[in-house]
């Protein structure tokens, strides 16, 4: 797959340049707003665009189920760096429905990871639910990752946290919180 | 923010409707390709089109400077679940130049996030430049991140992993491994 992500780029790159748009922009995210949402390919170019957003305007954050972990500090850094770093005011979590980390058993992932040659050994190193992050809901999940947000002491008390929940196929927007 | 987002929102799920956008597609990435990107604003709805991926085809993991901190678990799980658990069978880390992470200094850090209201005392509880996940240099930590999924015990060895540079402007990639 490098070879065409490559043969592409190259004709991309000609192309943005012909027609101008390749001049710096800045990094500051010009809505002042950061999205923390979930990797699913379904919301690759729809969260974005059913928000109303474009490049330039604001910072996204996606891992699997848009969940913050207990014990794992990796998405309270992200929202402290644009929160109190790089000036944003406003953080989305936007979760979705029929979200593939709400469908997982711990007893099937181990299965799979086996089969797919993780060992024994490193199975029983961890918990599975938590290390893997699964969600018993997905609305609920919102509201706890908002939750743990605002009471998080990185995170600066004047900053607005809400919860919403996207249709991974129509794109349409439920507020949670 | 959040009445701008829900009335633009309400014609785009409208307007998606009318022209038969929003049928459900399959959450499984047609071309079973990872990309784990940087959450720059210069990057949204660059990354993507800049590779030739489009809705459906991929799954995006995006942090603050796309890296893997030592000691943090998160990128790892995220990638875990992608190709033992979603059949992914490529990762692309995609780091960009002029990172805002690899200009943060540990010192105009404490000072920021005191004037934002983050206390001494939980300044004080963290390793500043290892919480923060500062980069030395945006090629180094590529390679970095690519080293560590291909030597996690949670990543299947039949993957293929792969660590690009993008310019934020121009798109245009750089192979680095």
């Amino acid at each position: 797959m490098l070879n065409k992500i490559l043969n592409h780029n190259k004709k991309f790159v000609e192309e943005r340049k012909a027609a101008g748009l390749d001049k710096p922009i800045s990094g500051h995210a010009h809505q002042n707003l950061m999205v923390f949402t979930c990797m699913d390919t379904r919301l690759v170019d729809l969260v974005e665009p059913a928000m109303g957003f474009k490049r330039g305007d604001i910072k996204i954050l996606k891992n699997a189920g848009n969940i913050i972990r207990d014990g794992c500090d990796e998405i309270i850094r992200c929202i402290a760096v644009g929160t109190a770093l790089m000036g944003l005011s406003e953080v989305y979590v936007v979760g979705h429905k029929d979200c593939g980390m709400a469908k997982q058993t711990p007893e099937a992932i181990k299965e799979k990871m086996l089969e797919r040659g993780i060992t024994q050994e490193i199975l029983d190193s961890i918990d599975i639910p938590q290390w893997f992050g699964l969600l018993k809901d997905e609305r609920e999940n919102v509201l706890e990752g908002v939750r743990k947000i605002k009471e998080s002491p990185f995170v600066p008390k004047d900053i607005s946290v809400y919860g919403l929940l996207m249709d991974p196929n129509s794109g349409e927007i439920e507020v949670l919180c």
